[in-house]
């Protein structure tokens, strides 16, 4: 890597968190930039022409050149890394996570909480009350998957900490905020210990 | 890679079409075995102990490994090939434009497509028909997204095919069944027209 780094993000954010806790765990310094979701600071055309024209954060900036999608970012900040495996199979194993999260985790879990902690139900406009339920019933089945792979395993792919378990870290150890009782997922529960208990973790709101 | 690669998979599922075209172009004969959706055989009990918990095709399996997502597939497949830039930060926005697609084009482009070429919106629930002006509009902006990008390049990354485009053109070459009409986005309409027309390019009916 070449460049200063410089984080553009919304700090609450678990998609940018995924970012810091690579960054912490791969002892790498950089600059933190924030944006208030909030208030749409991620829309205005300014940002929409030179950070990310699909209005969204995190944006990894190294250099003058700029990477959007949380999980590309790691992925670059890991390559050659102890949090990738060194075997082909084992990097596609964390890519399978990887795009999991994105799928059927991050669109659930992290919009419920996102929807609950943030907008507020009160807020909500009729097709949130809509889709609330479908995304609770979703959210729960990543969890139940995810907790049916951990079985037996302490960490989602080979032995050792990978990006895989930070990206679904992210959002997993701040479900509560979004409604799912982790409590249903003894697996999951005791995996988040695991990775909080890593040497060089940071939590969310460090 | 070790083993006879098999395809588990519905033929007409762009995201199956995915691992046969990085296949196509890298040389790689495999097995391929259907499974229909509309009938649910990859939610039989069976299947969902056998081949993915998470009841979803395709899943790529090597020897007597299994490797759910798509995305995930086809990077396993195009490691140390032309499919995929030789410099690190390429990689990362090759992985950047996949999880584009599995975020804000697939959920969109390839559902709309799904719902009204296979379901038939005469079965619609009265979800789907709250959803598909939401699902249009945001597969709209995907499409708009990604013509921007096009102006001025042959290809996502860099000047070569990579995944990226296999990735993106999976469901944008057939983006009409869903109801939308390319032709609003020219860049995107020439380069499916390039991606066609790259040596060793099958259709997804091949």
């Amino acid at each position: 890597m070449s460049g200063q780094i410089v984080l553009h993000e919304y700090a609450d954010s678990g998609n940018c968190y995924k970012i810091r806790l690579t960054l912490a765990h791969l002892g790498i310094a950089y600059a933190r930039r924030q944006y208030d979701i909030l208030k749409g600071e991620t829309r205005t055309p300014d940002f929409l022409a030179t950070v990310n024209a699909n209005g969204r954060i995190p944006v990894l900036q190294v250099g003058e050149r700029l990477l959007p999608e949380s999980n590309a970012a790691i992925w670059y900040l890991a390559e050659d890394s102890p949090l990738l495996p060194d075997d082909r199979w084992g990097r596609a194993e964390v890519l399978r996570w990887m795009f999991f999260e994105q799928y059927n985790h991050e669109p659930n879990v992290a919009t419920m909480r996102f929807w609950k902690a943030f907008v507020g139900e009160a807020n909500w406009t009729d097709m949130q009350r809509l889709l609330a339920p479908v995304k609770m019933q979703a959210g729960e089945a990543a969890l139940q998957l995810m907790d049916e792979h951990l079985d037996g395993r302490g960490f989602f792919v080979g032995d050792a900490l990978s990006i895989a378990d930070i990206a679904l870290y992210a959002y997993t150890h701040v479900a509560a905020d979004g409604g799912f009782d982790l409590k249903a997922w003894p697996n999951v529960m005791a995996w988040c210990e695991a990775v909080r208990l890593q040497p060089g973790h940071v939590e969310i709101g460090a």
